[in-house]
């Protein structure tokens, strides 16, 4: 191989195309369009899941030594228990059970130019979990078990584009984290690659810009956690031109100065790097593996593991049976979790730019320790009758935001293929100007770019946070 | 709290500082003179470190139901087993022993102006496990438990540049792994701190630039490893003026170039970034915890637990009498690995910027998958005999380089405090201008910049890798 020329060492940035995307498609009669195609494809299809007890679950069984709820093949994931030792929170011990998925699965978009402008190629799918069965999701959303058709199900399409060296040019690639309190260090690589070639079409993929998308994401359960984890880990550069008139006007305005690099921050970057750095080493975080059928506090009958005081989750069995999917019939466990999540990013224009205050908070199934999440991120229903002191920072607060506050505000699911209708309200709620700057244990006020920079590594930001981040990005 | 303005986000870059000092006392009587207070430290101690049987370890015993080496406080580390699945390499399953030491270290340097240059805080520390009892360590070095006293030891003695705040200001800040094949997830924090107060002297500490440190590096055992992973961390910006003459200046200045970021790359950092994660993603390393008495080909007698080929290492008790540490007399067990390890990284000057060869390679101790090791990193002895296929890829070419090709050859030791006489020939060795620029799997030819802008974060580069990096940047 001849060296002719070296690279630049940054390459090509394409975030200036992203967020060209992001500004197309944004009118009412293109997201109209989308939604009707959503619905149709929802239509077009049959599903149907249904809650079925444990002994009906066809290719899985608790071991008899532990209680480990399997696959007959020893693959997808196991429920086993996990005990954790905190020296954070109120809480210094609990147990649980947990899913333990080791396989690394591929969250990813092929986009293309179409008239100059990206457009991503998205998926109507349908997952057992989720309350309206069809969501946007990415091009290819597979376990490697997908991938390499464990399932003995059809390939899985457009994979290629992902796989075959020269078919693309990759944009954005990143192992991000999923569920630290429902997953057990399961990761998935978020990637977006861009092809020139004709993409073959298929009745459930729609070409939709990233405006299209940004648009669904407002409304409840239209974009699926899969997309909005690529979604966020997508750089976005300053958009060109005025922000929009208004009464957001200001809010946009600081949004965008937040997003550009050159403008100022609160703290630097090596100052968050180590105040990150701090807060992991700062807290002990161990947790070892116990088997399910010792899990403390939990009890398991012929249908349902549960917390004897019915918080948290449960875990079920389920039977779907679909029309559009690799395998048309079977049976699997999901997580149910039990009331609403609640995901919040306050956000606060000082000097001009927005900062969002991010929290490193601890996750059992975060093998590393922190990462960094929503100001508030909880299940409210957790804590009725609680004291004061025994509740989430700003979760009052949150309750209390007057409606003018708030910029963002949709209920969205998490992963349909693992959890049964859990569903989480995500908010971003901008501060009044007399909010302290000044920030509690725990927490920093980052500037979206610097959200950015994080994201380009795995292990910063956690799912809930991504989200809000998706989220913000289509607030400009 | 009233914003006057904000800060920029990159904040101060400290790297021309950290060169600068690199430059400095780099000649032939300042590392004289550093050697004899080495030397001198050394003698003005007494150390003791003599092998007892397992038994004869006060506070350690082995758990009856597991057969776990634990510490009675349940502190410290434990010896326990891991099994290993791995679909990379020959070996699709192995058990082991493994120090399992959750806890988060503190690797601390405090460094000051003298003259307007910076100086690091250098310690004399013994440690039971190094061959030559004494070595050049960190300002702090120090376990959690030893942060907090769980010893009843002294307390460490200039922690409080590192917990009080407002009394230094933070150069470098980041969690990075230590040896994968000997600890389970084992962390410490590496940070670089800087100071304006008189900083009380004491025998044991010696002020010392960059540039003494990296000539004691140049020498066997001087250095220990927790302050070269330290001196790895720190960027350096490229230095100014001309190479010096001699045969090394073509590589001094593709070096040199090496370390600019506005330089050109062979890969962009996109491009290695995506192949990090594509490496993490494509191999499947799967360990779990198992009783140690359960670890198959490895057997335990009064004094070793050894595996049955008397390969890899041993677990061993000592017993260490010392006029120079938190507590005078005290018990525990080390890991004896057998054979002289070797860590070789291989540069080449591509299109006149000098590239490393690194390769991800999986531990299983490292629970996110593969880190970056040095080109060649193993133990010679254990593949002595083995046919050709079965040897790490460009061992023999390693073996068989002129010596006008290596650019850098030491002996160095591994940690101390938990290995025992764990030595290591590290080499920087530049390849002849025919050698392939194509990379095979699992390798990838990185410029210093990139490297050093990896090791921004933790999870990029092994142990092994950044002590290289740290011997690297001495060459200049």
């Amino acid at each position: 191989m001849a060296i002719d020329r070296l690279l630049t060492r940054d390459g090509p940035d394409p975030s200036a195309r992203f967020t060209e995307s992001g500004a197309a498609g944004k009118d009412r009669s293109s997201v109209k369009t989308a939604l009707e195609w959503l619905s149709e494809r929802r239509d077009a299809h049959t599903f149907e899941v249904t809650r079925v007890p444990f002994d009906a679950l066809e290719e899985w069984s608790f071991q008899p030594d532990t209680g480990d709820l399997v696959h007959r093949s020893g693959r997808f994931f196991t429920v086993e228990g996990r005990r954790v030792h905190s020296d954070y929170g109120m809480v210094p011990r609990w147990d649980q059970p947990i899913i333990n998925q080791p396989e690394i699965g591929m969250l990813g978009f092929v986009v293309k130019e179409f008239d100059g402008v990206l457009h991503c190629l998205m998926q109507a799918k349908m997952e057992p979990g989720n309350v309206n069965v069809v969501q946007l999701s990415p091009t290819v959303q597979a376990t490697r078990s997908n991938q390499k058709r464990v399932h003995r199900g059809s390939r899985v399409r457009y994979l290629e584009y992902f796989t075959d060296p020269g078919r693309s040019e990759v944009l954005v690639d990143v192992l991000q984290s999923e569920q630290g309190s429902w997953f057990l260090g399961k990761r998935n690589r978020n990637i977006v690659v861009e092809t020139t070639e004709d993409v073959p079409p298929h009745d459930d993929y729609r070409w939709m810009t990233i405006g299209e998308i940004q648009e669904l994401l407002r409304l409840d359960n239209m974009v699926n956690m899969d997309a909005r984890t690529v979604l966020a880990c997508m750089p976005f550069a300053r958009p060109t031109g005025a922000a929009s008139p208004g009464p957001h006007r200001e809010f946009q305005a600081g949004l965008r100065r937040s997003m550009a690099p050159d403008e100022g921050s609160l703290h630097t970057m090596l100052s968050v790097l180590s105040w990150f750095t701090d807060a992991t080493a700062r807290h002990e975080v161990r947790a070892e593996r116990i088997p399910l059928d010792r899990v403390e506090d939990w009890h398991r009958t012929a249908d349902t593991i549960s917390h004897t005081d019915e918080r948290h989750f449960s875990i079920i069995g389920a039977r779907v049976t679909a029309g559009s999917r690799e395998v048309l019939n079977w049976t699997q466990p999901l997580l149910a979790p039990h009331g609403l999540g609640l995901a919040v990013l306050l956000v606060k224009n000082i000097g001009g730019v927005l900062h969002a205050l991010l929290h490193a908070r601890p996750e059992g199934g975060h093998p590393h320790g922190v990462e960094l999440a929503p100001t508030v991120q909880c299940t409210p229903d957790n804590y009725r009758g609680l004291p004061d002191g025994h509740r989430p920072a700003f979760l009052d607060y949150v309750t209390g935001a007057p409606r003018e506050r708030v910029r963002f505000d949709a209920v969205q699911s998490e992963e349909g293929g693992r959890f049964h209708h859990a569903e989480c309200r995500y908010a971003v709620i901008e501060v009044e100007d007399g909010f302290p700057v000044e920030e509690p244990p725990g927490h920093r006020w980052l500037t979206v770019d610097q959200v950015t920079r994080l994201l380009r590594h795995g292990r910063y930001l956690n799912v809930q946070a991504r989200s809000l981040v998706a989220c913000l990005h289509g607030l400009w």
